[in-house]
């Protein structure tokens, strides 16, 4: 049984961290939010959870080094700039970055790749997911993920073939483009659909989470995974053995 | 049986318009694209279906006004002022004007309008729909409809509330909001599904068209219907009793 | 503030009741299970709730009758001389008997009702559900609901036109037919659809639960409203105002 | 281009063929439907295709071997002995048999057997399809190719564990069952889902037809790769790379 620490422990993501240690007869070392002493958290830990914000990133990863233990991040915003900290910091200790946790949607992510490599780009590729309301930007990190999983099936560069917020006089789509949609309402936990469309057939390869407790019940599965493996830069995949 | 005049005639909706004249044992008195004479057609028409293009509507109206003969338009993509017209032209013949001449979609429209007034305000409302990789335009003419059918059971005015083309940090849903999202891919004919998203259930209301000929049925039903009708403004709920 | 009175408390629904219950600002007068004295559990009680089985529906309903309480009853997979003994009991007492204490599912069946009155035998109704895989009867009882509102709305009986189980060589679909399929699997709180299939386009109206507390909540709802009603047999139509 | 001979021309898939072989270019050397005379029809072709019925198939495959001409086998309700068959005619000419010919449907196939084998038997398999109104058996023969493809990723007989036409009290689902569900209506050319759903999540792979010309383009498709192969038994993977 490991001691885990939770980094953005206020959040919804937080307390639902909590309650799967405790569920999984884990101890939880401590909990910090913003501002928080993760030096201390981290000496305290035998691993770290971060669901906290980009800000906070280069602050936990050096408390994270300082204290030689792994590191599970599933914060979403990150920029290219978080990513080479990120990097750099895989040197010294085990760092997972995951911009979704849950078995279902890495897997689901695995399935999108090999379909859109299969498929060719013959194959129209939608993106379409709905979160509650309060969620704050579009598309979700996971849907980016997904686009990326399709991208990468591809041979092409997400960025450059992202069709996102269509609206108004939009003219026919784009030959190779992956478009993006998103839906706002209610208490969805998450709901991702990827549409591959081709002459007059379709197929739908989607994920639905129930509620957040999936996204905790991966992250600490990860962390238990991560505790004692070699400095680098881990991914969901091979925690499931994909 | 009846004379039926197309005008757009070399569209997708046209071609599919003359089936269902001969299907339905009609005759098709002619059928005008770009620059074709309106006049002469409505001359030897019963009726008139105009599924063309915001430009010739003028000339569209102008001529049925001359030969006293009922028009169907079907035409999308039009403006306020595009109304006006239909409405003063309505003063002296019968027009019917349509975002989508389905039968479904008409009864799905009376649906989400019930549904909208019923949950009120804590229950979002959002419209999605999916289109073939050709079309110009988001959201569709029929998703439109659809908001302004939610937006009236609300009381509220829609483009007050629209919530289109999400991307990027948008801040948490506003309170009321009325969201549209659009995905173009592949041969797809036309879905929509209407979401209303409440605390921790939701009501999905959709219509799916497997092809454009529901599309053509309906505009020739309405036609049949229009026939014989006295000057003025009619929808597509009058058609079909609702 | 009420006391309410819980039968079936060992039950998931009697936990999420008790939930509710607290949340609401209500106090729980008691709670009973398999053996339990219902009528002292209605002596402290100004409404009962029942989620039990249909065996304890004599006891419970003679419980209310000589404490005078009104009684919501959720419990499902009752037959025709349940529902005699309760509109017996109603005599006495106010009693709200329901497949389905959503609000959402009480505004599809509504819905659905309407929608198959407009549209007609042409358009063949089918009805999918799917639920958590401990349920153990097929198809639910909110399926079932579902499929009465589609023959109302026709204006035919529901047992002589319901096609349930197909398998193997069924035959063509009969004309006019109510169709039913269930799926089981994991822990979906509720699924349902309607679909309505006419030539070439399709209408579906579904609903979904997130989990088990909005029908708690609906429950309560009714608990609330049922309290000082005359003896009679209520719905959860009246309790919305629908 | 390829003198194609159609077996079963007068059924609707035969006619969605003649269209296909005109379109790309080939000849129709001719179609026979029941009681024609396949023999000299296997003579004046490069390949056959076969979409008649089981009782015709012994007389096809005779007509196969004395021309030496490949065929594809695209009929449904094949039992043990007619695979016997196709087994012991592909000594002496190639033949290609299959429960559905669409790209879509044979790589979803592939998708559902990986996902089954990576999320192991903690995920509940059910598949679902909605057919048009005049079929006349359940489940789908594309259904139970799905349903094939999940217990080989599983590694278990499927006969063994397919819960079929639920309905009644059916008890709990069996742990490892491999569920099915048929809805019937209207005109719906075939839609299939396999939904693996899991603790608090669910995944859902799906596959949409607009109509049988899918069916047929693949079955040319195949026809095509078909002339000029060794004998043996062959797939669709094969046509398609997979």
């Amino acid at each position: 049984m490991a001691q885990i620490g939770i980094i953005g422990s206020e959040g919804a993501m937080g307390h639902a961290l909590a309650r799967v240690i405790e569920d999984a007869g884990h101890t939880l070392s401590g909990g910090i939010d913003r501002g928080g002493d993760a030096a201390a958290l981290a000496d305290a830990s035998d691993v770290l959870v971060d669901f906290s914000a980009p800000q906070a990133l280069d602050a936990n990863l050096h408390a994270a080094i300082g204290a030689g233990v792994p590191l599970v991040i599933g914060t979403t915003g990150l920029e290219d700039r978080h990513h080479a900290a990120i990097d750099e910091a895989a040197r010294a200790v085990a760092v997972l970055q995951t911009g979704n946790t849950s078995l279902g949607v890495t897997l689901l992510a695995h399935l999108v790749r090999e379909a859109a490599a299969r498929l060719g780009p013959d194959w129209d590729v939608e993106i379409m997911e709905m979160h509650h309301r309060r969620k704050v930007d579009a598309p979700s990190g996971t849907a980016l993920l997904l686009g990326e999983a399709a991208a990468a099936g591809r041979g092409i560069d997400l960025a450059a073939h992202a069709e996102r917020g269509r609206d108004g006089h939009t003219g026919a789509r784009q030959e190779g483009a992956i478009g993006f949609a998103a839906l706002r309402g209610g208490t969805v936990a998450g709901e991702h659909s990827v549409i591959l469309a081709g002459e007059e057939e379709r197929l739908t390869l989607s994920h639905s989470a129930e509620n957040r407790s999936i996204f905790a019940r991966g992250a600490i599965r990860a962390a238990e995974w991560l505790i004692g493996r070699a400095p680098g830069r881990y991914s969901m995949d091979e925690v499931l053995g994909l």
